[in-house]
């Protein structure tokens, strides 16, 4: 439980299957709130009714009310409404200001939300609110995930919980998935900028390092409150907790993704720059050709490096070392030349996890992208998710 | 026949199922060439060199030597000495200078060359040149294609024949892959440096503007070659003519694209600009959840307009129109209610070939990119290539 905070979930119908399907995460009053939005440049509306609403409150937020099933999303004008009546819905149910209610929704696209039942469903959910309601608002977040998602940590004595939800769209700037933290935490670095500050540093390194497939979609959105009941933290401790557990979740979210078989880190050190060494890992990350070879356990380095000459960086070929986990494969930009190189390469890449480790030779600066493989699984979900 | 070139293929015992393996094309004195390479940042060893032969000879060039079973690709100093040695034998063969000969090789990557297999291939290539060689030639540089990819136009008593190969790796700059063109064309329209503005213009709209995968290969190479042995042909028809011919290889490309069951034309109209255009264009095609809608033959156009909405343009949600073939599916941003829409843009979606035409409602500019499907076939070819 996280001082200051209630959640529910509820089954309001949106879903076919009748599972849980409308959550609410409550803070006992309006508290400093940061989140990062979609970059898609045809935003649902529930980011955009969020986002507005977050700058016009400064970043203090009442609560949050998210529906799966249906997001809203190319609804035109209908859709826009729709969005208001569920902040409308939910400040309602919770006497709150509808200025300082977010909303989040995901699931089929360009399909008008069922607003009768979404409101009924935040009424509802108002009423189930209990501090330990997480796991059921965890639950009431997923479309075709396989489980819930979350995490949780402790820092000085401060805790954070969280929970995602996406299976495929997943890929950086951001994520392209819902996500949600609660804290405790206080002190100076809860405030409204800090907070909004340490969210965007503790992203980098997670939910913007990570390619399922590479869309983005039109919903994404992350979301921390602090309700600044507990004890104070300073903005490092807090920034590496919140870090920690964004790391943990883009991971779980990884490994739960559609026809996803193999978790990869690809690591790229020995890079220029940081962001040179940024583009080399997204493009290998990115690569079909990787991901293929990824599913296939195949030592295909070739198209390893193939793919990071594609990432519009001046390569030195003949400085180039690639390693799979513990096995030395490329040294000097060529195979090395030793007895069963493949084949314990090979044993690396069937692995549920592993490391692509590519040094680039040229200066001390690296990044690493989480990647997967693309598998015949992934192909089934997304050739008939709608038929 | 095209007037004052000769071809040749023949099986040298690279690949390991005895087929045509080494080509030879080559014009009877050193002639106006123009080319594309890759703009992978590991470029091959033969890439390497036929850059720059090409600028060290001004564009005139006398032959090209190819093989096919290996792509001489990360293969580091010892590489180069055998991209050097096959130019060598392609001059020898023909009494040529070594500076006019270009090489190009495409197959496995990161295998050392068997450069003797290759030099005595083409040796025997060099004896075996006809002026009707062409389909053997063709034949020769094939790898994991089910059929030769050739091609013919005629303009104003001008002949042109072309040939292609490639079957993944299919991206723009450039289309990761091999192609040869020779014409008879004489003309200022055929001299090096207007040739090379000719080559340019024709591949923006054929070759650049095709995606199967994403991935550019480190070996991609296209050279035309102008005898003018043949009548005198002005820019402008040459550049349409070169075009049209572009196109339909490119488009048998597509057909013949690893798991390729479909190849739809990708159209964005109303843009603002034609680089406007062209990047949603390129983003849709390159999109994996629309790839795998294309595979089901599932209208799902929220995929389609939120992989628009990640291409870096600004766009005006109301404005939106989307059709597939004769199918309006979309207009103001949002789905048109009619009966049977899904049904019938199913219907289109399993035809062959089809259109899906964006209107983006801001302006007059139009650009086209080529897509194909995302299939169950492209993963099993490409996670068990090697294996």
């Amino acid at each position: 439980m996280v001082r200051g905070f209630r959640f529910a979930g509820v089954a309001a119908g949106i879903k076919s299957s009748g599972g849980l399907d409308v959550g609410l995460m409550e803070a006992d009053r309006p508290c400093p709130a940061a989140a990062l939005f979609t970059r898609n440049r045809l935003p649902a509306a529930p980011v955009v009714l969020s986002r507005a609403a977050l700058s016009r409150s400064r970043g203090m937020v009442r609560a949050v009310a998210v529906n799966s099933g249906n997001a809203n999303a190319l609804t035109g004008e209908r859709g826009r409404a729709d969005a208001r009546r569920m902040a409308a819905a939910g400040a309602a149910a919770l006497g709150a200001d509808p200025g300082q209610l977010l909303v989040a929704s995901t699931g089929v696209i360009g399909v008008p939300l069922p607003i009768d039942e979404v409101e009924r469903g935040i009424a509802a959910a108002g009423a189930a609110l209990r501090p330990d309601g997480f796991a059921d608002f965890a639950t009431a977040i997923l479309t075709t995930d396989r489980a819930a998602k979350t995490a949780e940590r402790e820092v000085r004595g401060a805790r954070l919980i969280g929970c995602t939800k996406g299976a495929g769209m997943i890929a950086p700037n951001m994520a392209t998935t819902l996500s949600f933290v609660a804290t405790d935490a206080s002190g100076p670095a809860t405030a409204p900028g800090a907070l909004a500050r340490l969210v965007a540093g503790a992203c980098a390194h997670s939910f913007n390092a990570m390619t399922v497939d590479g869309d983005t979609s039109t919903n994404d959105m992350l979301l921390v409150m602090a309700s600044r009941r507990g004890p104070a933290v300073g903005a490092t401790a807090l920034g590496e907790a919140l870090g920690d557990l964004l790391d943990d979740l883009a991971r779980q979210l990884m490994r739960g993704g559609e026809g996803v078989h193999h978790v990869v880190t690809v690591e790229v050190r020995g890079a220029r720059t940081e962001r040179a060494a940024r583009a080399v890992a997204e493009r290998i990350a990115r690569s079909p050709l990787v991901k293929t070879a990824i599913a296939g356990a195949d030592p295909n380095w070739g198209r390893i490096l193939a793919a990071a000459g594609n990432a519009g960086v001046a390569l030195q070929p003949t400085r180039l070392g690639l390693d799979l986990d513990e096995v030395a494969v490329v040294r000097g930009g060529v195979a090395i030349d030793q007895a069963d190189r493949d084949g314990r390469a090979r044993a690396v890449m069937q692995r549920a996890e592993y490391t692509i480790a590519l040094d680039l030779g040229q200066g001390r600066a690296r990044a690493h992208h989480l990647a997967c493989d693309l598998s015949h699984d992934y192909v089934t979900i997304n050739a008939d998710y709608r038929t």
